[in-house]
C-alpha cells in the first residue's frame, strides 16, 4: 500500500483508522474519538472551539469570537479593539445571540431519506418528499432526546446522517486580546505563514446560571508540538467542492466566483470608506469590514486556482479515470443506464442554473439586501406565512427543530448602527442596479421611484426594527399584524417575496434536487471504486482531520514550522509599528518581560477550511497543542484539491497563549484553570 | 429673458457674453479673455493649472502634480508625503515626464472635416475618410505653426475645432505641501463639502535652461473672494455626457458604469493591499490608489444619478420636447428625413456595442493589462507597425502631431516597481478572466497555460522595458528588432494586437463613425432650436465656466461658503488626528502662527467636472481667488445634468495659500513672486 497524503476531512462515525495505522503508527481508539467529539464545539456564528476546563471553559479564535464581542461594545466601550478580561467569574459578559452546538451522535439515515424519493416523481415532488421525511425524521429526535436534531447532507446527496447536538445558550465572555494582537498583520498577513497573531479568545458556557460542566474537555498541553509531530484538527470546516463535476467547478469559475467577487468588492469599498469616517464608525464597521475582506481573500484564492491549467487537467484526469473504469463494468450489464449521463446531467444543470442564478442570488439569498433590518424583516414575513403550517412543509429553516435558534438571532438585543445599515443597504441596492439594470422590473420595484442612496435612507428612516419589542410583536401578531404593518422594512420584504420564494422554487427543483440526484449515482460509483477511502465535501458538521507539524519552502527559502514571540516585535518595529503591524501598548511595555523564544504560531499539513477557524488541535493523547486560525495562500485552493507540497493551516501555539495570559494580560486564573497549576 | 442658470463650460471662441451681462453685468472683454486663454495651462498628465508670475511659476493641485512628485520620489525619500521646497531656483526639480499646453488660438474646421465625409462612403470608408483630414489639418498646422495642433471634436460630432498650444516639456517642482495637508480627509471627505484642503503645488516652466516668460499670468488676489462674488474657472473639464442621448445613458447605466466600478473595485482592493505591507510599498502605491479609488467614488456618483427616475425623466421630457419641436418643424418640409431616425440610430448602436464593448475595453484600452510595462511594450510594437505609414493613415495616437509628446512618456525614466507591476498586472488579468471566463479563447491566449498570478510573475520577471535604453533599441529598431524580441511583455503585446486592432476597427466603424454621423444631425436640430446657447459636451480642452460664491442647506444645516484654518484643527483634533485626518507634524507646531480665522475652502456654482482639478479660479478683474480642486457630492451628476441647487465645486481660497506658504512653511520667496511684495 503506497503511503497516502494527509487529505481528509473525515466523518466521526466513519474516521481514518486505517490510514493513521499505517502512515503514522496511531491506534485511533474509541474513547480518544468520543473526547475528540464531545469536546468539540461549533460556534454557529460560523467556527470552530473546544472546551479546556471541567468547567465549561471554551477556546476558540478571536475573530470567530468577534461577532458576539463587537456586541458586548457599544461607542465609548470598544472591545474588539481594547481587548476584555472578566477579572472574576462575575465579570464574565454573557453574549446577547451566541448559540454553540456540541455534537453528541451521528445516525446513518441514508436509506430512511431516499425511500421517500420514487423515480417516478417529478423533481418538484421530489424535493418536497426528500424535505418532509428530513423535517420528519428531525423532529421525531428533537421530541424524543430534546437535542438539536439535523439531517445533513453528505456527498452531495450521496448520504444523509442524523447529528444530534446538545445546545448551549448561555455563553459569556471571559478573555478577549486586543484586535491588533490578535490580527496582527491584518488583511495583509490574512492566509499568509510565517505569521504573528494571538488569534485566540476564551468563553465559558453556563446552564442553569453555573457554569457547564462539559462529560469531556481536552487538556492543554504545557508543551507543544515540534516538528514532524502528527497532530489532529477536530472543527467543523464549512465548504469544499472537491467531489463536484467538472462542469460546476467551470461554472463556479465563470459565473458564480466573478459574481461573488465583484459583490464582495463592492461592500468592502463602501464599509472600508464608512469605517474612515472616524474612531465610532470603526469600530461599528469592524466585523462586517474583517469578514469581507476575509471572504474576498478567499475567493481570490479559489479563482486563481480554478483558472490554473494544471487543476482544471487533474479534475478532469480525475473524472475521466472514474468514468473509464465504471465504462468498463457497464460492458459487464450493459443494461444499466450509462454512467456519462449523470456528469452529462450536472453539466446541463448549470445552463439552466445560470439563466436565473444572479437573481435567486440577489433577491433569495438576500444580496441585494445587505441588512440586518432587512433579515429580520423577511423573518418577521416568513414567520407569519410559514408557522401556520405543518413543520415539515415549511421553509427548511423555519421547522421546529430549528426555531430556537432561529429566535435567538432575531430577538438579539444587539445594537444595530443606522449609519451603518445604510451603507449596507444603499451598497447593495446599487450591487442590485449594476447586476441587473436600472430597468429590470425587479430593480424598478425594489427602488420604488428612489436612486439607491434615496431608497436606503428612506428604509432605515422607515423601520422601527431596531427595537426588539417591535419583532416580537410583529411574530407574535402573526400574519395580521405583519399585514397591518407599515413599516418600510417589512413592507419591502412583503413586495418582494412572491418573486424571491419563486427563485427559491426553481433553484430547488431545477438546480439542487437533481443534482442531489445525479451526485448520489455518482456517489454510488465512487463508493464502488475508492470505497469510504474519500472523505465527503465539508458540510460545517464536525470532521476529524490529521496532517504533521512541518514548514516548507518557497522560492528557495526555507519557512520554519513555527514563528516566536519575538518575532512579532521584530516584524512590528521594522515596519514603525504602523497598522496593520502595530502591537498593543501593553504588549511594547510588556516585552521585556516574555521569553521571546517562545513558539508562537506552527504549521502543519492538516486539511482544513474556512469554518475550522478555532478548532482544536490535538496531539496522540489527544491534548491541545494549539488553536488553528488560517490557511497559507497556497492552501486557498484546497475547497478544490489537497495538497501537502506549501499548503499549510496556521495554529496559535500552546505555549504562546500561556506566556501571553501569565505575563501580558495578568489572566493568571485562566491559565491555571488551562493547567492545573498552582 | 428669464433669467438662466451657471450652467455651461463656455468654448474660448463663444463664450457667454450675453449671459454674463444679462445675469452679473460683466462685460467680458476681448482681453480679458486673451489672458484667461494664455495664461491657463493644461497639464497632460489629466489636469489643470495657470501662470501666476511673469517668470513661468504655474500653480496647480497637489493631486494633479502628484503624478510628478511621484516619479521624483524614490525609496528614502517620500515627496509625496513629506512634501518640498526649492530653497532656490537652482534647486526646482525636473520633472521626467511632463508636458504642459497652453492654448494659443482656436479656429472652426468642420466644413473642411465634414466636406470629405460623402453619403455614399459605408462607415468605414467615411471613418478613415474622417480621421486622414483631422490627420491633414493637423500636420499642416504643425508645420506652419511650430505649435502641437490638435482636431477636436465637438457636439459629439456636430463641430470640429482646430486647436494650437504651445508647448512645455521643462517643467521643474517648485512647491509641494505634505500629502495629508493636501489631501486632509482622505477619500473620506472626497467629493464632499466642508472642506479643509491645501489641495496646491507649484512648478516652473522653463524654456532652453531660464524660467519661461509666458505672455500672460494671473494676478494672486491678495483679498479672495465674499460671498455672491461672480467667479469664473477657466480649465479643461475631462468628459461630461449631457448632450447624449438616452438610449445611450441608459447604456452607460446597465452596461459600461457596472463593468468600470466592477474593474475599479478589483484594482482598489489590491493596491490598497499591496500599500499595507509597508512604507516603501505605500509609498509606490499612492498616486494609482488615489487615481483608483477618486474615479470608483466619482463613477459612482454618476451611477447614483442615472439610478434616480427623476433624472432619466427629465432626460426623457427634453428629449422629447427637441424631438417634438422637430416634427412641428418637419411637417413644412416633409421631404426629409425623419429626426426620430437618428435618435433611433444612436440606440440601435448600443445593442450592437454591447456585443464587444467588454473585449474592445480589455484588449484595445488596455483594462486586461493594467501595467506601465504593457503600455510601454504595446507602443514600441505599434510604432514598429504604424511608423513606416503615412502620418494620416496610421493609429491617430501615432500622428507625427503627436510624437513628441508620445516620446516623453514612453522613455520616461521615471522608475517603475516591479512588485506593484505584478500586482497591478496579476488583478487586471483576473478581472479579464472574471469578465469574459477563464474558457474564452482570448483568456487562453493571454494566460499561457499559467494562472493570473503565476502570469503575472512571469511576465514582469521576462521583460527589460525597466531599462529606457531597451525601449530605445526597440523603436529604433523598428520592425526587425521587434520581431526578433523575446521580451516576454512584448510578446504578449504581439500575440494579441491583431485582435485588439479588430475590435477598435469594430468599435470606430460599428460606434464610433455612425454615432458622430446622427450626433452631427441631432447638433443641427439642436442648434436650429437653441443656437449656441447650449455649450458642447467637455472635451478635455479649455472652457470657462462662471457661478456665485455661495453656500448651500443640507438636511436644514447651512453650509458656509468658505471654511477656515481653524477648522482644519477642530476636524482633526476631534478625530484624534488619525488618518485621513492627520495633519503634518509642521501644522500641529505651527497652529499658534497662523491667523486660524484665514479662509480655507470657499464653494461656488460654476460648472466644473473631472479635469477642472486645478484650474485658475478669478473675479471680475481676472485675479486668481482661488484654485479647484474637487466638487461635492451632489455635483457628481453633473456628468448629466447641472444644477445648482446643492452642487458646488471647491477651491482653495488664495488667501490660505499665503498664509501656510509665509508661516508654516517659510516659503516667502514663492510669496513675493505671486504678490509682488518685498
Amino acid at each position: 500500500m503506497t503511503v497516502r497524503s494527509d487529505e481528509g476531512m473525515w466523518l466521526l462515525n466513519d474516521p481514518p483508522r486505517e490510514q493513521l495505522k499505517t502512515k503514522y503508527g496511531f491506534e485511533l481508539t474509541d474513547a480518544w474519538l468520543e473526547r475528540a467529539m464531545k469536546a468539540s464545539v461549533r460556534f454557529n456564528s460560523g467556527g470552530s472551539g473546544g472546551f479546556v476546563s471541567a468547567e465549561g471553559l471554551i477556546v476558540t479564535n478571536h475573530h470567530i469570537a468577534a461577532d458576539a464581542i463587537q456586541k458586548l461594545s457599544k461607542p465609548g466601550l470598544d472591545l474588539y479593539r481594547e481587548g476584555f478580561l472578566a477579572k472574576t467569574r462575575a465579570d464574565e459578559l454573557p453574549c446577547p445571540d451566541l448559540e454553540l452546538n456540541v455534537l453528541q451522535s451521528i445516525k446513518d439515515v441514508t436509506a430512511r431519506v431516499n425511500a421517500e424519493v420514487k423515480p417516478e416523481q417529478s423533481p418538484a415532488e421530489a424535493a418536497a418528499a426528500r424535505r418532509a421525511v428530513m423535517g420528519e425524521i428531525e423532529k421525531e429526535s428533537l421530541a424524543k432526546t430534546g437535542l438539536r436534531s439535523d439531517v445533513v447532507t453528505l456527498y452531495q446527496g450521496g448520504a444523509y446522517h442524523l447529528y444530534r447536538y446538545k445546545k448551549y445558550f448561555d455563553v459569556r465572555l471571559v478573555f478577549a486580546p486586543e484586535a491588533s494582537a490578535a490580527g496582527f498583520g491584518g488583511d495583509v498577513d490574512n492566509f499568509e505563514y510565517p505569521r504573528h497573531g494571538l488569534d485566540v479568545a476564551f468563553f465559558r458556557a453556563y446552564e442553569n446560571g453555573a457554569p457547564a460542566k462539559p462529560s469531556h474537555f481536552f487538556r492543554w498541553s504545557k508543551t507543544g508540538p515540534v516538528e514532524n509531530d502528527l497532530v489532529f484538527v477536530t472543527g467543523h470546516p464549512g465548504t469544499t467542492n472537491r467531489l463536484e463535476t467538472l462542469a460546476k467547478l467551470l461554472h463556479r469559475r465563470d459565473v458564480t466566483l466573478p459574481y461573488t467577487l465583484s459583490r464582495l468588492r463592492s461592500l468592502e469599498a463602501a464599509i472600508g470608506q464608512y469605517a474612515e469616517h472616524g474612531p465610532e464608525e470603526r469600530r461599528q464597521a469592524a466585523t462586517d469590514l474583517h469578514r469581507v475582506a476575509n471572504a474576498r481573500k478567499a475567493f481570490s484564492g479559489q479563482l486563481q486556482g480554478l483558472l490554473d491549467p494544471s487543476i482544471i487537467a487533474a479534475k478532469d484526469l480525475q473524472e475521466r479515470k472514474l468514468l473509464d473504469t465504471t465504462m468498463v463494468e457497464r460492458n459487464v450489464f450493459p443494461t444499466a443506464p450509462s454512467p456519462r449521463n449523470f456528469w452529462s446531467t450536472i453539466e446541463t444543470i448549470q445552463t439552466t442554473y445560470r439563466g436565473f442564478e444572479r437573481e435567486h442570488a440577489l433577491l433569495e439569498t438576500g444580496h441585494a439586501f445587505f441588512s440586518e433590518l432587512f433579515t429580520i424583516a423577511r423573518h418577521t414575513v416568513r414567520l407569519a406565512e410559514e408557522l401556520p403550517k405543518p413543520s415539515a412543509q415549511r421553509l427548511r429553516e423555519y421547522r421546529d427543530s430549528n426555531l430556537e435558534s432561529l429566535k435567538l438571532q432575531l430577538y438579539s438585543p444587539a445594537p444595530l448602527a443606522p449609519a451603518l445599515e445604510r451603507v449596507k443597504l444603499q451598497t447593495s441596492l446599487t450591487f442590485l442596479a449594476e447586476t441587473l439594470g436600472g430597468g429590470h422590473p425587479i430593480v424598478v420595484k425594489v427602488l420604488a421611484g428612489k436612486n439607491p442612496a434615496a431608497r436606503a435612507q428612506e428604509l432605515v428612516a422607515g423601520t422601527t426594527l431596531f427595537d426588539v419589542a417591535e419583532r416580537k410583536n410583529l411574530v407574535e401578531g402573526g400574519k395580521t399584524a405583519v399585514d397591518a404593518s407599515k413599516d418600510a422594512m417589512v413592507l419591502l420584504a412583503k413586495a418582494i417575496d412572491a418573486e424571491a420564494r419563486e427563485f427559491r422554487k426553481r433553484f430547488e427543483e431545477q438546480v439542487e434536487e437533481p443534482e442531489r440526484q445525479a451526485y448520489a449515482e455518482i456517489a454510488k460509483i465512487r463508493f464502488k471504486s475508492f470505497g469510504r477511502s474519500v472523505a465527503p465535501d465539508a458540510t460545517f458538521t464536525l470532521r476529524l482531520a490529521f496532517g504533521t507539524v512541518r514548514g516548507y519552502e518557497v522560492d528557495g527559502a526555507k519557512l520554519p514550522f513555527h514563528t516566536t514571540l519575538g518575532g512579532a516585535f521584530e516584524k512590528s518595529e521594522a515596519l514603525a509599528n504602523r497598522e496593520p503591524f502595530d502591537l498593543p501598548k501593553r504588549w511594547r511595555d510588556g516585552k521585556t518581560k516574555l521569553d521571546l523564544a517562545t513558539p508562537y504560531n506552527f504549521a502543519s499539513t492538516a486539511d482544513t477550511i474556512g469554518g475550522n477557524s478555532g478548532s482544536p488541535v490535538l496531539n496522540r493523547a489527544g491534548e491541545l497543542v494549539g488553536i488553528n486560525f488560517d490557511r497559507n495562500r497556497h492552501g486557498l485552493v484546497r475547497n478544490f484539491v489537497y495538497t501537502e507540497v506549501q499548503a499549510r493551516h496556521v495554529s496559535v501555539h500552546c505555549r504562546a497563549v500561556l506566556e501571553t495570559l501569565a505575563k501580558l494580560y495578568a489572566a493568571d486564573a485562566i491559565v491555571t484553570e488551562l493547567t492545573g497549576a498552582n
